[in-house]
């Protein structure tokens, strides 16, 4: 089968045998966003073509399935496991002898607020069996990092943090990022300061109090210039970890390897146990939503 | 006296008699961003040439004294009041009869990072004798917000909060942004979606958490896009209302006169008492600081 993983900035794919074991892989900067509305099939087409004539089967996730991708698949709502998404899978049009199915997004409800994911869920998929002994608490950083409760092989809720974006935004578009250097002249993010950002982010003040030290840091000489990344970085994720450390456990990282060490630094300097996860979850995901299609 | 209140995007000048009466203002929107290196004077004539020939004494405050303005001045540590704000006046070169001053800001230090001011402590000189009876809180709304502790005529402390620069990085450079109407379509800032978001804010989760929901609500039905904006505007004063619920007290505003309502009815409905305070407040600062020069 060909397993797609198919996001906002980036095509991952993967050819998979009956055991789901990858036999080839193929990854592409041709996100969503870079597709004109109509386009979708001929760049699947470009991408996965060399693996249509012997394969059957394919399955897509990620937001591929949002008003933004080829067709818009309604949320499944929470909780959902397994046999809820595998149900909620979109047959697409596609000009091939075999079958194309599109997976659904979640959605889920806390005081009265909705929350939504499209993809992460299916990545949650691929690693049930490591969740399987021990009801789990999944986070996936990101541009949107999700923070998953798992049990009994089923996702019971979760909550989006804005933190990736939000240090993308104020690094490029606020008054903090006028001290900072350009792109690729940072300090290592694990150094000093980030350290230095994760300990701001467990005092009082609140983040817009804290956000601005990233400025007069800069300003009263306290830190350098190439030393401003890194501490935006570690108040950002200091209050994402602050605002999740009500949910007790072990937190298991599903992400990049950058993120993923990132992440587990900062959860280890926080006080919690990180368990980074195997990366290449989707594919292990839609192999077991194609089971019994 | 000619007072001038120069700021990063508008420009402010008042001319007093020796009493402090206001006799005449103007205003323009040539802030210290728009005005080249160089060309300080210049614009300076321009505004207030009229009052030129008859006056000889001339202060300035705001930002036209960072390092982007006219000449960089140091700025004073907390505690400062009248007299240590007077000590560090420096003086321009202007070609004129009479003398022009300019006031510096001011930093603190708290948990060992520095904050810092220009322009806001002129105005809280200026509404000094109404803070006298009662040591003072007051707050300053605006891009980045400044709340300040005012003992025995003196700013003991300040905190700043870029709430009003991560709204508008947030509106205009995020995905939040998206699903929001074009400026001048959206809500009353005032309405039920505000409160909604300031009651938002005074829940657990955190502020990159509860931003995404100014995504979420919209996208599944629950907000108009129409009201998002007045929404994320409640989030974003709720959790800066929330970082600064530890101060007790009254809490006195400075600002625009719908930043100080919205501000004003964010406070009342977290259970706090708002007392706005004059406008025009850097003028009578200004004035207070001309005594004995």
């Amino acid at each position: 089968m060909i397993a797609v993983d198919w996001g906002t900035s980036s095509f991952r794919a993967y050819r998979l045998n009956a055991a789901g074991v990858v036999l080839d892989t193929r990854s592409s900067p041709r996100g969503i966003l870079t597709v004109a509305d109509g386009g979708f099939a001929a760049v699947l087409r470009e991408e996965v073509g060399a693996w249509l004539e012997a394969e059957r089967l394919m399955l897509l996730s990620g937001m591929i399935g949002s008003r933004q991708g080829w067709h818009e698949a309604p949320y499944v709502p929470c909780p959902a496991g397994e046999p809820e998404i595998r149900a909620a899978l979109v047959r697409l049009d596609f000009d091939w002898p075999g079958e194309v199915w599109l997976a659904s997004g979640l959605s889920c409800r806390a005081h009265d607020v909705p929350d939504v994911m499209r993809g992460e869920e299916v990545q949650i998929l691929g690693a049930l069996d490591v969740l399987d002994d021990e009801d789990g608490l999944v986070c996936l950083p990101g541009t949107h990092s999700k923070w998953v409760r798992v049990r009994g092989r089923r996702i019971v809720g979760f909550e989006t943090h804005m933190t990736g974006e939000a240090f993308a935004v104020f690094r490029q578009h606020s008054i903090l990022g006028r001290l900072m250097p350009p792109s690729g002249q940072e300090a290592d993010p694990e150094d000093a300061a980030f350290a230095a950002g994760l300990a701001r982010a467990r005092t009082a003040g609140g983040l817009l109090h804290h956000l601005f030290g990233a400025r007069s840091l800069g300003l009263m000489g306290d830190l350098p210039a190439a030393a401003l990344p890194a501490y935006l970085s570690g108040l950002l994720i200091g209050h994402e970890l602050a605002a999740t450390a009500a949910i007790a456990g072990p937190v298991h990282l599903i992400g990049s390897e950058a993120l993923t060490r990132r992440y587990a630094r900062a959860l280890e300097l926080s006080g919690r146990a990180a368990k980074p996860l195997a990366p290449d979850l989707a594919a292990a995901g839609l192999h077991l939503l194609s089971q019994g299609l």
